[in-house]
C-alpha cells in the first residue's frame, strides 16, 4: 500500500541520489488533515477578470493572506516582485477573454508567476462553457483555455496542480464551494481536469461540516476506497449507512462503530437487494455512493461467460437497480446527490478489462443519462475515476505495472484512497448540484490513452 | 523520418532478437496503394443486430469474401471454426443493445473471433448515440460500448485496430463512407476511436474517385503533413489550390506541378490575407484544410511575448479570418467540407507547449462552434488531431521523447503524414457531412494524458 520510491526520494540521502542519477523525483503531496480550518494556508493570488469580484466576496474565509490584481496592473512586469515564493494557491478569471488575441492575457499573468508558486500549490483557471456563448469567436477561446490549462497542468512542479472551471452564467454563487475543494489539499491527487458549473439552489450551512444533517449510504464501505470515503463523509457531519457484502461484516461492524454510523450487509446483485435497502432506508437518504465494484481480468480472448458477468452484475447493474429503487419509492430525499466509482478505465479502455471498462464507462453514462431526469427534484449524479490508487489491490499487481500506473502521470506517483474519497465528500455537499452528469478524474492527470 | 526500430524488429534477424529479449515488436501498419480498388482484401465478418442488415445492401463493394452471422448464430461456440485465421475486417453492430445484461453479446461474438483475426485487421463497432435515446437503460449500454471498443482497441495485436462508431437514427445511408475509411488500410494509424454519424443528404458518386469535381484549398501544402494532404485529395480528384507562405514557393511550386494544381503564394497571418485569398479562389471553393501551422516550444515559465503570440496567429487567428471571410463571400460551396489540423497536444495538453496547446484546442472549438452555422448549407466542420507523426520536424526531437512519443500508443509506433491525409480526405468526402463539429485523433491510440 506504500510507494517506496516516493518515500525515499524525499528522504535526506534518497533526495540527494535520486537526483545525481537523474531520477524522477515525485512530490510529497499534501493532504488534508482533521481540524484543519482555512482551505488555503498561505497566500491566495486572485487576477484577471471579472468572476474575481464574485471571489473576492468570500476569499477571506478561504485564505486570512490575499493579493489581487487587475487585468491592467499585470501589464507591469514588477507585479509578482512583492511575492517572493510562497503563493499557495492562484483563481485567474479569463472568462472574459472573448477572443485569441487576449489570450496572451495568459501567459502575462502566469509566466512571472510561476516562479512564485509554493509547493503543492493549486491553480484554478475560471471560464465560460463555450457552448454556452452565442458568439463563435468567444466560445473558440473560451475552448483554447483546456489546450492552455492541461498544457500547464503537465508543466507544474512540486506536486502543484491547475484545474479549468468554466462557470455557467447562473452559476456564479456556487464558487466558492468549488474553489474550497480545488484550491486546497482535498484536491491533491487532481489535476488537468476540466469542469463545469451550472445553477444550484442548495447551500451548504457550515463549512466546518458541509454535509451535517444529511444522510448517506456508502456501498463496498468495508475496507480501501469504501471505507475512506465513510471516514470522510463522516468526518463532515453526514449519517452513515454502510453496506457490504455479508462475508466483509467483521471489518464492517469495526467501521461502523468507530464511526457511529448503521450497517447493512448486503449482497446488491441478490433478487430482494432493492427490497432490503428501502427496508433499510424508510426515511430515505439524501447521499448515495455506489463505491462497490468487483474486477475480474483477463484478456477477452480469454474471458469466460462467469467473468464478464459478474463485474457487469455488480459494477453497472446494482447500482442501476437501486438507484431506480431508491426515485421510485421517494427515497431519496430533496436535493439528492448520487456518487458513481467509476475509473479512468472506463474512459480510456484498459487491456485485460473490457468487462470493467465496459461497466466503468456504463457508469459514466449512467450519470449522464439521470443527470436530466434528476434535475427536477435539485439533485445530481457524477462519476469519480480514480486513476492508478494505492490499495492492496494496486499492492498486488506486477511490479513493472505497478510502477508504469504510478509514474505516467504528471504528478508522478498514486493515490491514496483519501483523495477519491474527498473528492466524492466534495460532490455530495448540498451546493454541489452545481455539477452534474460529469465524470471527475481522479489520476494526478495520468496518461492515459482514451 | 523513419522509425529503424521498426524496419529492425519486422527484418528476419531483428524479428528473432527483438523476441529473444522481449522488446516490444511494433507491427509494421499496411497502408492504402494507389490503384487499389477494394477497401478490404479479404474476409469481411458481419455480425450483430439489425445495422447489419443496411451493411449487407452495399458489403460486396467493399469485399468480395463476405461472412455473415445473426445474433442467434452466435450461440453456437463452432460458428469460427470455419473463418480460419483471415479476418482482414469486422462489423459488429451493437445497436440493439438495450440494457447492461444484453451486453454480454459483445464478448459471445468477439471471444471466439479474436484468434481469427488477420495481421492489420480492421474492427467497426456501431451503436446509438447514447445522447439521443429516451429510454437510461439503453442509453448507458450504449455509453459503455466505449469502455468495451476502447478496451479492445487495446488488447488487439499485429497492427489490428477497432472504432466504435455512434450511428444516428437518420445516418444509416452514409454508413457505407464511414466503414471504407476506417475498414481499410486508409485508417491504419487509428485506433479506439469513437465518432458520431449524423444525416447528410449529399453522397460520393464514384468511389474511385470520391472528391472529383470538388475545389480544395490546402493551406502549408508545401512540405510534410500538408503536401501528402494535396497528394490524397488529388488522387481522389479534387482540384487544387495549394497554399504556402513565400518563402516555400519552390517546393509549392515543384508540388503544384505534379499534381496539375493551381498555387497561392500567402502569409495568411498577412493583413489582406482575406482579401487575397478571395481573389485567388473566384469560382469558391468546396474543400478547406487548414493545415498551416507552427510550433515555438518554451515552457510557460520561459515562454516569451512573441513566441506565444506567433503561433496563436498563424495556428488559430489566421483559419478563423479566412473562414469568416469565405462564409461572409458566398465563396464556401454548397456541402462545403472545412478540416482542421488540430493535435493531441490540443486535447491533452503538453509540456512546453502551452501556446500551441491553446491554439489547437481553439481549434476544436473552432469546429463546435461553427458546425451548427454551417449546418443550415449542408457544410461541416471538422478538426483532425494527430498524434506522433514522422516528420522532419519529430526526427529533430530528441531521441528519448521521440522514442517516447513512439512508443507510448497501442500500435508501438509513430503514424505517417500519409495516415493524417486520408483522415482529411475521408472527412471532405460529400457523404462525410455525416461527421461534424468533432475531432478525430490520428494516434495509434497514444497515451496522452487529458
Amino acid at each position: 500500500m506504500s510507494d517506496r520510491y516516493l518515500g525515499f526520494a524525499n528522504s535526506n540521502l534518497g533526495r540527494r541520489l535520486v537526483d545525481a542519477l537523474g531520477l524522477p523525483r515525485p512530490a510529497a503531496l499534501e493532504r488534508w488533515q482533521a481540524g484543519r480550518m482555512r482551505p488555503v494556508d498561505g497566500a491566495l493570488l486572485l487576477g484577471g477578470g471579472p468572476l474575481i469580484a464574485r471571489v473576492e466576496g468570500f476569499a477571506k474565509r478561504l485564505s486570512d493572506e490575499l493579493y489581487g490584481f487587475e487585468t491592467a496592473e499585470l501589464q507591469a512586469p514588477s507585479w509578482v516582485a512583492g511575492l517572493g515564493n510562497k503563493v499557495e494557491a492562484v483563481v485567474f478569471d479569463a472568462s472574459h477573454l472573448s477572443d485569441s488575441d487576449q489570450l496572451r492575457q495568459l501567459r502575462e499573468f502566469f509566466q512571472p508567476l510561476l516562479r512564485s508558486l509554493a509547493p503543492c500549490a493549486h491553480v484554478v483557471i475560471l471560464g465560460r462553457p463555450p457552448e454556452q456563448l452565442d458568439d463563435p469567436q468567444a466560445s473558440i477561446a473560451q475552448r483554447a483555455l483546456e489546450g492552455f490549462s492541461r498544457s500547464l497542468a503537465k508543466e507544474l512542479r512540486n506536486g502543484a496542480t491547475a484545474q479549468l472551471l468554466y462557470v455557467g452564467a447562473d452559476a456564479e454563487d456556487q464558487l466558492e464551494g468549488a474553489l474550497r475543494f480545488f484550491l486546497s489539499p482535498k484536491s491533491a491527487f487532481i489535476s488537468g481536469q476540466v469542469l463545469r458549473l451550472q445553477a444550484c439552489a442548495a447551500q451548504v450551512q457550515d463549512w466546518s461540516r458541509p454535509l451535517a444533517g444529511r444522510r448517506a449510504l456508502v456501498t463496498g464501505a468495508a475496507r480501501g476506497i469504501g471505507a475512506s470515503i465513510a471516514e470522510t463523509l463522516a468526518r463532515d457531519g453526514a449519517e452513515l449507512v454502510l453496506l457490504d457484502v455479508p462475508g466483509a461484516s467483521k471489518d464492517l461492524e469495526a467501521l461502523a462503530a468507530r464511526l457511529g454510523a448503521r450497517t447493512l450487509a448486503l449482497d446488491i446483485c441478490a433478487a430482494d437487494a432493492p427490497e432490503q435497502l428501502l427496508d433499510a432506508l424508510p426515511e430515505g437518504v439524501d447521499i448515495v455512493v455506489h463505491n462497490a465494484g468487483i474486477t475480474r481480468d483477463k484478456t477477452l480472448a480469454n474471458m469466460t461467460p462467469d467473468y464478464w458477468d459478474a463485474v457487469l452484475a455488480v459494477n453497472l447493474k446494482a447500482p442501476q437497480r437501486l438507484t431506480q429503487a431508491l426515485l421510485d419509492s421517494g427515497r431519496l430525499g430533496a436535493d439528492a446527490r448520487i456518487v458513481l466509482l467509476a475509473s479512468v478505465s472506463g474512459i480510456a479502455g484498459n487491456r485485460g478489462q473490457t468487462n470493467y471498462a465496459a461497466s466503468k464507462a456504463g457508469l459514466i453514462g449512467l450519470a449522464q443519462a439521470w443527470a436530466p431526469l434528476l434535475a427536477a427534484q435539485g439533485a445530481s449524479i457524477n462519476a469519480v475515476a480514480p486513476g492508478f490508487i494505492e490499495t492492496h489491490m494496486t499492492a498486488a499487481m506486477p511490479v513493472g505495472l505497478r510502477e508504469a500506473g504510478r509514474r505516467l502521470s504528471s504528478l508522478g506517483q498514486g493515490g491514496k484512497p483519501q483523495d477519491v474519497a474527498e473528492a466524492v465528500a466534495w460532490l455530495s455537499q448540498p451546493g454541489s448540484g452545481a455539477v452534474s452528469g460529469q465524470a471527475l478524474r481522479v489520476c494526478g492527470q495520468a496518461l492515459m490513452g482514451a
